[in-house]
């Protein structure tokens, strides 16, 4: 197969990662015979500050003419504190969600024998969970219309009917996928956004009658995902309570650094690890790398290429059985793998 | 002291335990010779069925003249899957918050040593927690502009300076009154709103020279809560996103069905169980009534009756330790106690 890529490492760690993570795709790719063609591209606090623009045109164009684009991380602590940036690195990511209409965010939440004691949770409670949360990303107060001055402000929480019924379609095939159990959060009893979503969930049910549909408050999901987290399958809710739920179920699995998330829509998909750029680990060669090769698995994946996709999770299993770990998840007195040195392990794994 | 308490037991369980947190309440007042004068009054889905107003107005009115309000719980589960309901249990709640104007919703999170295996963190990480939440309660989503057809909806997240200023100097006060840490939970890198309440937070920061300030987004702050619960001292955060993380925050103590939680503001403060009006349960005699117990604490306390409250805590401690329990906390083995026969104890051990 012929892949065009853009490569996105954007800000703190993204850029090491990144090169771990094209390793990987590029030994994948050789030993199946794919041609793969990157192209990269800036975005987030760099391209700020090399362009004014956290999502300039030419990274969209790039994006845009690609079949996938591997994101790594975006973000910078100077900006957060300061109320009056008028450009933030984040900025770039909500762009690039737009424009590409990325509007299905996609995260498997599982667990990782070896890192269950990672958990903040019981094992018990943890052990072999595995859900998929599907979050709706570019509508709600993330785009709504926004206002604020010295003494007011809003942000509007909107919703059209085609952009719920999108996203549940892919929440309910989701299911159908998976084991049939498909759970639609929202806060139905507070908000008309979510009434219409309720409402239209409704109407969807009878177009999938093998799936089991249940209906559960934010407050309560965001509570029986720590109380009983084996309850979900499928998860489907908006932007906002996504943004929460998706982080507290990454949370849970005691294996944040390890789990990648693709957001898919009417144009290019992007694959990306759900942790965020540590900026504070820039240039240590210490951040895992791991999410970001599995993000490349579930690019392959993806595009119908599901042995390329098992051989990256084998290579992974591998090198956490062989403890080959970063310092954040290496076991007592074992030895300390850096960023480079992990991924060249499981490129050498997987050239095997 | 002479005290005019609103009653007001609601839907589900919540006459059960109200009236074993009126018993003990009444042997509090006797003990101490204070004079408590109750009225009772509707409201949640007991009222929509005899009034079709779920805050009647004459439950305003006995509220407007009461000292304190005692509450226990509403809703039922007819109303919430009924997207074309018009009138809905909750919206007497949310009805009561915005016209005593409640805008503090406050909420301790402890956990008791006795019950931390029920907790589903693991125990050294819960064990010892010990913060408030503090949630505005009458602005934000709930409350700012809505609307809804069959195409579209929206709900409006406005947030006026006054009313920012007013919850974060309670979060301040709180901080300043405990060990001085406050936590300000946003979502600046993406809200309007946020971004003023960020803004105003820095500006009262030098007013409270002796209380360290951080700010922390909302999808941290729910991962944050379950992988370091003791992090925090103080939280405050606006309506929807303390929905969410105050629920998040029961639920890690373990003692969901002990926490009780008080709502100040502008008029008459209320005193309720942070858990719901479990339904299925009603008319069972199983319901917990410590929450409620232990919201009569909290009233006690709020009017300096410091003793009163101390004395409540330790027979609901007595009655722990004494495995005087209802069946979800109760040991394996243990004689399960129904609702009447801990509030009874209780009622006993506060006599002696
Ligand atoms: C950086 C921020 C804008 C972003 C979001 O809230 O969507 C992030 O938290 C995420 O979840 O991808
Ligand atoms: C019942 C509902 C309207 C309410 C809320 O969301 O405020 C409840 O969840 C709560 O937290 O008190």
């Amino acid at each position: 197969m012929d892949l065009r890529v853009a490569v996105l490492p954007g800000d703190g760690i993204g850029p090491e990662i990144m090169s771990q993570g094209l390793a990987v795709m590029n030994a994948v790719a050789d030993k199946y015979g794919h041609k793969v063609e990157c192209r990269e591209a800036l975005c987030g606090s760099s391209a700020i500050e090399k362009t004014g623009n956290p999502f300039p045109d030419d990274t969209y164009n790039i994006c845009k003419e690609a079949d996938a684009v591997l994101f790594a991380a975006v973000g910078d602590p100077k900006f957060d504190n300061d109320p009056t940036a008028k450009v933030r690195p984040e900025q770039g990511l909500l762009a690039m969600r737009k424009k590409l209409g990325l509007f299905a965010n996609i995260r498997p939440i599982q667990t990782f024998k070896c890192l269950l004691h990672k958990s903040p949770l019981r094992p018990e409670l943890v052990d072999g969970a595995d859900f998929v949360c599907i979050r709706e990303l570019t509508g709600g107060m993330y785009f709504g219309e926004k206002y604020q001055d010295n003494d007011k402000a809003y942000d509007t929480n909107y919703y059209t009917r085609p952009e719920i019924e999108r996203i549940l379609k892919i929440g309910f095939e989701y299911a159908r996928r998976r084991n049939r159990h498909l759970t639609v959060v929202d806060k139905a009893n507070v908000l008309a956004s979510s009434r219409l979503w309720r409402q239209i969930a409704k109407e969807m049910e009878p177009l999938y009658p093998d799936v089991t549909v249940d209906y559960m408050f934010v407050d309560n999901a965001s509570m029986r995902m720590i109380a009983e987290p084996k309850f979900f399958d499928v998860m489907v809710t908006e932007n906002t309570f996504g943004d929460i739920l998706t982080d507290e179920g990454s949370c849970i699995s005691g294996s944040m650094g390890l789990l990648p998330s693709a957001s898919t829509g009417e144009s290019t998909p992007v694959f990306e690890p759900v942790h965020g750029s540590w900026p504070q680990a820039k240039g240590q060669n210490i951040a895992n790398p791991l999410a970001q090769i599995l993000s490349v698995a579930m690019m392959f994946e993806y595009f119908g290429l599901k042995e390329e996709g098992t051989l990256i999770r084998k290579a992974v299993d591998a090198s956490l059985d062989a403890n080959v770990r970063t310092p954040e998840i290496q076991v007592e007195n074992g030895m300390e793998y850096g960023t480079r040195e992990v991924g060249e392990w499981i490129v050498d794994y997987i050239r095997k």
